[in-house]
């Protein structure tokens, strides 16, 4: 079985199936710590180095929050530190330095690979927070435990589902990873709906087909789907030379209630990495979508947070200890109602 | 009897008189925890949503403050989140997504209304910290507890006081919102001071011949003012076409011992929405003041964090437990001497 | 004897000898909370300002981490405040306003000078964390105790040592801080080896000879120098009026395994005020010197940590109570191991 603790989280290649549902596990029971139900102090005293050299809000915000809700004390640094790059510093050099001011780091940072090399030099646990165009595992973990608990909570679970993924399949990370660990489950169909010049890559492909699963390709959203799972993503027009080009394919995948309606079932779960573009000329998934429960967006990120706790209590090795160390919460919370 | 727990907190309009009570008796309970001679840990595990989409170093601070002295945890963020707005992500996404990080969120943001818009989709309470033009309504309610703890210190209250507002008293979000609190008492007289163009909004002066009080209106600091409150404000020189036009304003409000001699009694409170303008050239609060002790400023800033303690605390609806998690200070402090 | 409680850090020039070996037994005994042998509520409900006017991000975080590792909380503010300097308001009533908000403030600001004017209107005792070229007494202390520390473990002691200090003599506040601690104590003999023009301060040779240590002064890295400490620095290049000008230093200085082999006794300890520049032209220390047990450039950051924490309890007053509220580390730490 995996060993978490005392150990980096850097890739979802480092994941095994056994692996996953004890991350799962773990996470389900922090439920009650986030819906303020209870409180926990079993990491009071620990600190968290949250070194995020690339901003991203709703990311830092997340790890942060959850290593408060496990009782630790957070330290912060948000943008790149200009001062010593510019002085020539090795990464090596300042992940030995800053490691000395935590007990485990969070790092996001633009440039692929530069959180495994910053691990090397590191004297303390690195959980990837996400590395440029390379890796974002516990983005990944977080879509997976979504599809897991979704199901659950209809009574089914990920083996045998059938899975859309929509939009931009070629520069997404995000749907690269999730189907990275999707493919450990059994027996999966995917269906992978983008324009033809915006597909899945076929090393991803690949993956998906060597495991077993089933894999349909098409540029169109058309009759009904069929899906369990229906993962949206943002045409990433950064990515195109012109805006024209980028036009030909914008609102060519946008969902909302009616499309919901023509192409899906009823209880299909609707998934987005966040944020969404709610602008009428994008709309990746419209306004009308937020009264249907199936929009599952929101609970994304809430798990998010269920997530990161999992992984830090597992790193630092409390994952059985948390519960001992339970408060009672005294304030009103709106959550735990 | 206005509820606070559980509530929003956008409006000074949101407050009447019993409520506005209720917080200053708040407030003035937790004076004993920010002078140190005692802490309390009834927020221990609990986190505050620090969020300044705009800057302000002293409020942001204030309010972390704030909820640190309860014993709570704070998770902040600086800046527009550009990222997430430049993909068109709506303030509803982003309060949706953000709430799920902290209990309660403290907010400010550049443009008019914002707050109120993300409060909607919030799932804990929102205390705005902020928002552009619109409203301040944490230091309309510091400015009002400063006006009221300096005139209990005299033997007074708020009732039947005298109060000039002197400076730019059209753009100050500042004088209208307290305005508008202040007209809640009775029997109140106003000597507003200002260049004619300068001068309060017909609407707060309204609000105020409504409610009773006797305004009175000029553009000459002459004479005896026999005011208990001299509330002086920065002359907005942004605001002017040319700076030309600007300087023809330029110290004509200057505030300094001999001008205070001259004009007011030994004992008017003197007041300022701060930061001041030291530069010889505006000199709005002369630096010889500072051994003036009716000099109120920095206790109006001290004071701001009694009222933050306060709203947090009615929000969350610990506001009677705060004393039964009391702690002592075991270090050496120069506020408790 | 020395008082550190209630008072302000502000200079080296504060520090006579007892006061140095006060601060040293301090350290030494936060030792078992950095290693995470155990960990200490002492500082718990106590606020820290680190106020980074000026972007240091290692230096922030220490300080940071040295209070949260005694118990403390942290609010952090890090760049200049532009709009209430763009209003014209005075260090003064910064530090009156921003002391109502914490127990002890740690400020870096770019400009000489600032700290100690900011201290003047502060009411809770500032500890400089470097203002501009003038000083950063953390730093030299730092420095000094890892000096110290080394020599421990030899069986040794400051008093009779030999200290190189190699590179840009002139422009580095770091070595002319430390060399004004140096000087109070005994015997010493420094070798000062830089380009003529780059050379020590007379004013700071003065002070050394002063005190009856021997001073050699050269341009050369030849022979055996039989220090027992070799203080490298960086080149700064910023300071030359050409590039051109400045190659002609690059690389002189550079020290690797076999100069070091070459120049230095086995067990000559090496140190850098870090960030190192790891460029190849640049190279001052080489990483293959990584692998060398005697290159205590990393050991320096971690004593960072437990000196800060030192200076903290002294000026809270707590350092006789640290052990009193020890509690158990119950999470697995790499650095316990």
């Amino acid at each position: 079985m995996h060993t978490f603790t005392g150990n980096h989280i850097l890739s979802v290649d480092q994941f095994d199936r056994a692996a996953i549902e004890q991350v799962f596990a773990v996470a389900d029971s922090m439920q009650p710590y986030a819906l303020r139900q209870k409180r926990t102090t079993v990491l009071n005293g620990a600190i968290l180095g949250n070194l995020f050299f690339e901003a991203s809000t709703r990311t830092r915000v997340s790890f942060g929050t959850a290593f408060n809700l496990l009782g630790g004390e957070v330290r912060e640094t948000t943008g790149m530190s200009m001062s010593a790059l510019a002085k020539g510093e090795s990464l090596y050099d300042t992940a030995r330095v800053l490691s000395g001011y935590s007990d485990i780091i969070a790092m996001r940072h633009p440039q692929a690979g530069s959180v495994a090399e910053f691990a090397e030099g590191s004297r303390v646990p690195v959980i990837n927070g996400g590395d440029g165009a390379n890796e974002h595992p516990t983005q990944a973990l977080l879509d997976l435990y979504t599809i897991d608990k979704e199901q659950r909570a209809m009574g089914g679970s990920i083996d045998g589902l059938h899975i859309a993924m929509i939009g931009d399949l070629k520069h997404g990370r995000t749907v690269h990873s999730l189907s990275k660990l999707l493919a450990l489950f059994n027996n999966l169909h995917f269906t992978l709906i983008s324009p033809i010049e915006l597909g899945m890559p076929d090393s991803i492909v690949s993956v998906l087909e060597d495991h077993g699963h089933k894999v349909t390709i098409t540029d169109q959203l058309s009759g009904s789907v069929d899906a369990d799972i229906c993962y949206q993503t943002r045409i990433q027009e950064e990515r195109f030379t012109s805006q024209e080009e980028a036009n030909r394919y914008r609102g060519r995948f946008r969902l909302n209630q009616d499309i919901y309606t023509k192409h899906f079932k009823s209880n299909t779960v609707i998934m987005h990495p966040l944020p969404r573009d709610s602008r009428a000329e994008a709309n990746e998934l419209d306004n009308d979508l937020n009264l249907n429960p199936n929009l599952a967006i929101f609970r994304q990120t809430d798990n998010g947070v269920l997530v990161r706790m999992a992984l830090f209590a597992l790193t630092l090795g409390v994952e059985n200890l948390v519960s001992q160390y339970d408060q009672t919460v005294v304030w009103h919370s709106n959550k735990s109602n």
